[in-house]
């Protein structure tokens, strides 16, 4: 992290091929910095805010780097509110990498993840909840994630925490003025309890949306297990088709099981397909089952595949008891094109052939974990520092009725309402310290 | 591909999760149609070109979609040369699969590959040669082949073949003269030996830049071979880390064999390990080392590794001999650590373990392939379609010189070196057509 207003600059989309790359730069002298690499130079040095610009880059050189267009923001009225500027060029890595090196010869330094969103938040843009929420914008998978993200970037829970909080400002003074004549005995502590009630109420409310939120934002992880041959990858395999697949095979994947992403009725779904769940034979795949049991121990469900013709049989017995010590199993019969029996009660029948029963399938999916509501209008969060924070004013407000049953004095009862206060000043940043911030906008894109 | 004109949008930036992603709308009415989802709208409606404006994209309901930036262009000053906006949002594939959606209700079409570039050719704004350019300069993946890409698109190939072409003019005009009165006998035609001479010698030299300037482009492609313990994947995890690794693992791979792209000493070598490489076991296995031979057999070079402590056995004396029979081989004597002794001549000595020898390794690499020597300042072309013109053109002038020895008539020479003329023309667009136009542009990104 840089001392604010020093140049800093970031490749703001993808080091991949595309029609178009961005790179971002902001900070004292900005504009002068790269108009020292780009023709015709005084054209940026003159340029007023909010225009953009075609021309070349070069090193001092003179060696050619990109033919560009160059947008020029004059602060406050810019993303991070000082002068910055955004450079597009053709979208192709190693003429990313030649201007980067370019930038940081004039004197740039490379922006720490989240570091444009932070100097936006210092200068007074944007709050933290709504800093918060352009990270999940961009991290949104479905519509529904994004829907909530934007709602929440458009000041929502701002607007909800700020509202909370005026009313536990007036329930402040309220309990002021009887701190401040604490000699007279005017008997019992007045508290507005409903007002109280209503703070507590809305609190928890928007507290209580933080699993939905998450899942909606993270998605649901489904592992599919069962014995080799049930069908569990022509199951994923058909899943994958039959949904709209956001993502079919991520980076990074072993060969130890597949990861899929898809759309399983507007819920993001991360679909692992398990495939080296089978007895250890030889020694190089122990590791892959080591990682195929860790995958199924941390999904949020697990589709047990078998086989309808087969039955089931005392390895299924064992194995489903064993996942489910900690993790739910819905038992998946498969290959009923061939059976035509229903299933037992409690599992679904599906054909991973002709595609029967998938629907149904779908739909436990997203009952099993609880998410069957749909969610419309309103404000759902996803932040798990905003749910602790959210919490902890909750509980300082129970512990303030509590002591207020107790017949406690009023400056006692200010204590809780005061930390209470300052759980929501921290959501929004109006209290905040280094560390919030380290740990906040360093999981943003670099960019960003 | 669309009537000329008509609006089409595309996303000009990768569908992954990014600070910023781009969004591009060109064609009749498209400020106007974007402003429908734009608030404020009047701002971008009287927007002068060149600006850029802050606001909020909603659909026609309200919904919100996106907080953005819009880049306003006016025709003709624009990429593609008609009215042109540029919707920079957060860079989230959700939010710009909504954007897409929202634009595409308004009347804008998905933009074909390469549809911008097209009608910024169609337009005037480029010929083919730049608009290629443009393409290389996407994908370029070192800096080598982003340099000459860069060279291109400054013009340097328009410019050498217009030179020449404008020669050729010359030779023409000549040959006219000689043509407007067939009837005198003038005796031999008369042409300008030495002007042909240096036509041909200046298209046989960029022609010849072709092999070196599509290695640069597209990589070369090494593939390590060999037993199963000689220590193919240490080796190839060496080289990952020794050198500047472009792309540790290529989406895509199957388990068969593993794909990394790195730079070797300027130059994009794509290295496959293929693991899958031994003689078939399990029946699972035999799509796999069918997959590892076929990248054998595609591959510029393989690295047949042999473990120095086992020295060359009967299994290696075979397979090196299969291999060879399509591809050039290089022998590498791993593990010289452990040995200590010179290689056969031939071959390179190794140490994946502590790294010996990988320089000599890579200046083998190189050299193999013919690519030892540096070019620095020539044009170099990486184009099939420029480079079968140029031979084409080539071959007519030396038709055209056949003729003149054999005294054949000027309207004879005329038809070879009208045929030259016209294969010049088509380099840069001056004559062409749809099918030449679809298969250049449908190569290219979606979006540029």
């Amino acid at each position: 992290m840089h001392d604010q207003d020093q140049p800093i600059a970031a490749p703001a989309t993808a080091l991949a091929p595309a029609a178009i790359s961005v790179i971002r730069c902001s900070g004292q002298a900005c504009i002068e910095l790269v108009a020292r690499l780009f023709s015709p130079a005084d054209r940026l040095q003159q340029a007023p805010g909010n225009t953009i610009h075609h021309g070349t880059l070069r090193t001092p050189d003179g060696e050619p780097l990109d033919e560009v267009m160059v947008a020029v923001y004059r602060a406050p009225a810019s993303y991070t509110g000082e002068d910055s500027v955004e450079i597009f060029g053709h979208g192709s890595p190693a003429g990313i990498r030649r201007i980067m090196e370019a930038l940081f010869a004039e004197g740039f330094s490379p922006a720490a993840a989240g570091e444009f969103t932070r100097r936006a938040f210092l200068n007074g843009k944007l709050d933290l909840t709504r800093a918060e929420a352009i990270n999940d914008l961009v991290r949104a998978r479905t519509v529904a994630a994004h829907r909530y993200a934007l709602d929440r970037l458009s000041g929502s829970v701002e607007q909800a925490v700020g509202a909370v909080r005026a009313d536990l400002v007036t329930l402040m003074a309220q309990l002021s003025i009887q701190l401040d004549y604490p000699e007279e005995d005017t008997g019992p502590v007045e508290v507005d309890v409903e007002l109280l009630d209503s703070c507590e109420q809305r609190l928890h409310e928007l507290a209580g949306t933080y699993g939905h939120g998450r899942l909606v934002q993270e998605g649901i992880a489904v592992a599919l297990a069962g014995r080799t041959n049930a069908g569990k990858s022509s199951l994923f395999n058909t899943l994958l088709r039959q949904d709209r697949t956001i993502v079919s095979e991520l980076p990074g994947t072993t060969r130890d099981y597949v990861e899929a992403l898809v759309d399983v009725l507007g819920m993001p779904v991360r679909l692992f397909d398990t495939a080296g769940l089978r007895p250890a034979g030889e020694p190089v795949e122990e590791e892959g089952i080591r990682r195929s049991r860790t995958v199924i121990a941390a999904a949020d469900l697990v589709l047990y595949v078998l086989d309808s013709a087969d039955g089931f049989g005392e390895e299924d017995r064992r194995r489903m008891a064993d996942i489910s010590l900690h993790t739910p199993v819905l038992p998946v019969w498969n290959k009923v094109d061939l059976t035509g029996t229903p299933p037992p009660e409690g599992g679904v029948a599906v054909s991973a052939l002709t595609g029967a029963g998938l629907r149904d399938l779908e739909r436990r999916i997203v009952e099993a974990v609880g998410e069957e509501r749909a969610e419309t209008g309103a404000t759902v969060i996803d932040s798990a520092r905003q749910h602790d924070l959210l919490s902890r004013a909750g509980h300082a407000l129970d512990r303030m009725r509590e002591s207020h049953c107790d017949g406690l004095p009023a400056d006692v009862l200010a204590v809780d309402l005061q930390e209470a206060v300052a759980a929501i000043g921290e959501i929004t940043g109006e209290v905040t310290s280094d560390e919030v911030l380290d740990a906040m906008f360093g999981s943003f894109c670099v960019g960003k």
